[in-house]
């Protein structure tokens, strides 16, 4: 499993109309093979800047299919629009974790 | 609920070292006061980059408590001789989540 992080930078005042875009494409995300799940974060000091969170089952999964899918157009005509720049795309390994919550 | 994000880049060849020392130092977060988890990711494409990602009940008690505090001084003595350079960090919000996982 590989968590495809890519950094986003919005145009200033176009934070919400991001938000909705992504929330909108979640469902091209989530049908696509070999994609556990998303999250969307957004940096509290820089309220521009997001982080998408995608888990594949690996790096080609991403790479190979899914980007290269009708869908992922799908995906940057709901949100391009909103990008101040290219985002910076690296992809991350779960190397431990811990938790204090239940389950 | 707030994601303290470090980015730790460390010397070439400290890799197993470093991610001994923030199992060992694990405990220390998980019994501070507003700590509700944390994990460790490695960058696929710079593997001596590090995402420590430490879930705090607020920016404040990652801030004000545990920075101060002596179990972040003995944190950096199990991990500090492996750091390239300066953390670098930010706090995330989660916006949006979504998961093709059960539970």
């Amino acid at each position: 499993m590989v968590t495809n992080v890519a950094v986003i930078e919005v145009k200033p005042g176009m934070e919400r109309e991001f938000v909705a875009g992504v929330e909108q494409a979640m469902p091209l995300f989530l049908r696509a093979k070999g994609c556990h799940g998303l999250s969307l974060e957004q940096c509290v000091e820089i309220p521009e800047q997001f982080f998408l969170r995608v888990r594949w089952e690996s790096a080609a999964h991403n790479q190979n299919l899914f980007v290269k899918s009708d869908d992922f157009k799908a995906w940057r005509k709901l949100v391009g629009h909103c990008f101040a720049g290219k985002p910076k795309v690296h992809h991350a390994e779960t190397v431990l974790t811990s938790s204090n919550e239940g389950g």
